[in-house]
């Protein structure tokens, strides 16, 4: 993996695990035979991780690689410390013990991410465009080549990256983070604690078109006069776009996860603590329960309403609303080309087939 | 919805309708019970609108949600209104009659959209660079951090926001209006009334490559020398490609409608007035008609020809030409998974299944 | 076609091949009947060149529509050439005799490419940012409201086109070629003569999240310290995204060609001279092999294995490794919509079906 840190900066193993918030969750060091704690300048996979790094073993069925890792501590449950305690020869890792050991490594993750990560200094940029009465709030910071327009509100300790440009009447934060070349447009409000990816685009016109009573095939514009209203801890991926809704708000609940590339029409409302992957669409004024998971790829079209719990898989096209909870899927299943074009001839016929069957079953 | 005008701004009635372009459109008022007309604020549903806000009913369906609105006034049809005399109690919202009640709502709407949307000052931001050879026309408004490149011109009216990218000999306008980080290459040509949403591309480089003679599986790239063309009253949404032609320019015709995150790719045409919703992805050197609709996640494969008329409904993929008007599916229909799964594994089968019925029949 | 070159800047046809790279392949000029070489200002398809432009016949189908063109030169096959020596008349126009027309296509392309192209003016433009400690080689441009950050070192030759990020220690170059508006997230690291196109995002955080042990639904944040490594003579097309990864890095390997709009997640592997088309998703740590073509709106789920040399159709969805080499194929076919709704009706009971088949077989 990339050098997290200098060595210079690197922490010793229980300096580390001091300074990790580690809330909730119980653990121990068990030291190397000679008795040393490692510094640790970054975090590895099993396979990769080298004497300065360490790794984690969330998974019993990777177990063997502890004897080959080259990783300096690894965190690990009770049962695989037991396990390498009886083992022959003691490993010559040290060990963090603890029975989250994902978590672990997630938190402890996060104190490198806050370690290594480029700090933005507060304050507007010289070559920032901020407008007289929009509202800075302390320790927030303007990266250069922003545009935050009248009367838009940034909330403490948000950063703007550069580029990025807030329109009219706006707020976002406290504590946001919108990376480089974010786009919202006027009216948009964006909770605590949202981190919005580059390129993301919220608040652009929801696709509305009603045909010209003028006719000749002219389409007349709906105006798209409602908002975009994002909850407290969302994260928001790159190039991804919600439209503003035609009349009322598009809405995305607390604790909402949006991948890259995702698609939200106008009026669409998404629930609390769903999570959505990469390239979905969801048409206009659908309506998703909290918790769902939404596959990447997947399709949802409008005026749909999606219960809570509701998990779509990869690449399905959801046509028709969902009352009861579970796991829904519709993907072609793919083949050898050649295989594929003899079966998929078939599939315009099946009609017909099942009618010859029946017609053999009454025969 | 979001607060659209200040009190002190909210237009009466009477005036409101006098402001708005109503041509085409017959109209009359029935004032409240109280003979006071509402000063209107902003647009909402029937279910949302309050006392300041005019709601409409286009859908005799919804009739029943008058007797609830809170709305304080309401665009119904004749019929409606009759409806509404004859009841026993008059209502306590001011009537707009008019035949046409979603057409007279969204020209209402522009009024709003004029009266509450962010103007942009005419003229060049000090920190926009304009090449000394390109022309801004009068009433042209260049945003901040804006890049306008040589030999390109940008014509009446048309506004560029905050970031847009114009580049080397592009001509848009009159009356354009490019929102934040709109990117054209060189030598892209717009029409008049464009609307381009924000992240959008026009101009990248076709994808053409062909297998290097050197060989080694490498690719050497076929240059892209042709331009972009987009006619008159052309919207393009959020994130949307449209790559330059190989030789030949690509093409969108005048009144066609683009949604978001649409890729079209080098050489394709598409025809006048034709509405293409999010997420769709259309190949290489691919003709569309006039007045088609392509739904949400369809695709459609190059050098393909559709003709006027044509309908695509949402995740469809389009692979051989289509020659007559209609519409045409191809959605794998989802299930619960299990039910999937069960019905899934038989598709591999289809061929072999037709040749089991064969034997029967003949047997 | 859009003019390329003014008449008075373009070549005559013997002094465009002395100038065009034309290594490794073997031409000769025949002149048109009246002896003298045309100057040539640009290349035109058969059908629309003119008598200032070049255009070639690379396929033998298309041969019929030499007798009509007004090309004032064309690129031919020997064969090509001795058909129409033998033809009556001699043709108007001049013969550029090659036996890979296509290529000698591409490469006077290249020639007008560098000759029609914007250029960049070397150095750094004053209203970019560029950071004390990043390192700008001989002859790079950075343009205009370009953001360069700490650490990062832009090779010689580089050009960065308006609006450009590259974040805290990222390296790009030599020869690179940023079109506006690309952003590199911090670490990135980009090989030589990379084609990056307009709005691509690179190093975002690829979508890592955990139930949080505090539960009520709630997602915990795995931050992502992967990084992103290019390889030599890649080109990233318009909106593409590629993820940083989660603790290694995601690589694209040499001479891989990536379309618009393709998203690639955290993990992914692919190998060198792979091609893939717009809208495709690769889902985290999918490892693609080497010499592969993906088609548009194709879509791959996480954790995959393919093989070298491996062609996925356009639309398809790849659901499990793929370990031979060959074509794969799983698109639901297209119907006029009424058919389409009488045969997936069936789909729901194709298992059932099958069933009812084997008791008749068993009859």
């Amino acid at each position: 993996m990339p050098v997290l840190l200098e060595p210079d900066r690197a922490p010793t193993l229980d300096r580390l695990l001091a300074e990790t918030d580690t809330q909730g969750l119980q653990w121990r060091i068990e030291p190397a035979p000679d008795g040393r704690l490692p510094s640790v300048a970054g975090i590895g996979t099993l396979a990769h991780a080298g004497a300065a790094e360490i790794s984690f073993l969330a998974n019993p069925r990777y177990q063997s690689q502890l004897a080959a890792t080259g990783a300096g501590a690894v965190i690990v449950t009770p049962e695989a410390a037991q396990a390498l305690a009886q083992a022959g020869q003691p490993p010559s890792f040290a060990r963090v013990v603890c029975s989250q050991p994902y978590f672990l490594y997630a938190r402890i993750a996060q104190w490198f991410e806050r370690a290594s990560r480029p700090r933005r200094p507060a304050g507007v940029h010289p070559l920032a465009v901020v407008a007289p009465d929009a509202v800075v709030e302390d320790d927030a910071s303007i990266g250069p080549h922003c545009v935050v327009e009248s009367g838009a509100h940034i909330g403490r300790g948000t950063v703007l990256g550069p580029g990025c440009v807030v329109g009219q009447g706006c707020r976002v934060g406290p504590d946001g983070l919108l990376h480089a070349r974010v786009t919202l447009y006027h009216g948009v409000r964006i909770g605590a604690r949202a981190i919005v990816h580059s390129g993301a685009v919220l608040g652009a016109d929801g696709f509305g078109f009603a045909p010209d009573p003028a006719g000749q095939g002219a389409w007349a514009k709906i105006p798209q006069l409602g908002g975009v209203v994002v909850g407290d801890d969302v994260e928001i991926g790159a190039n991804t776009t919600i439209d503003r809704g035609a009349l009322d708000d598009t809405r995305i609940g607390n604790g909402v996860k949006l991948d890259n590339q995702i698609m939200i029409a106008h009026n669409v409302q998404v629930g609390d603590h769903t999570a959505i992957a990469a390239c979905v669409g969801v048409a206009g004024s659908t309506s998703i329960g909290a918790r769902c998971t939404i596959g990447g790829a997947a399709m949802l079209s409008g005026h749909l309403v999606l219960a809570d719990d509701v998990h779509v898989s990869g690449g399905t096209a959801i046509t028709s609303s969902i009352s009861r909870p579970g796991r829904y899927t519709g993907v072609y299943p793919y083949a050898e080309h050649g295989q594929w074009q003899r079966n998929a001839a078939v599939i315009q016929q099946l009609s017909q087939l099942r009618q010859r069957l029946r017609t053999l079953e009454k025969g």
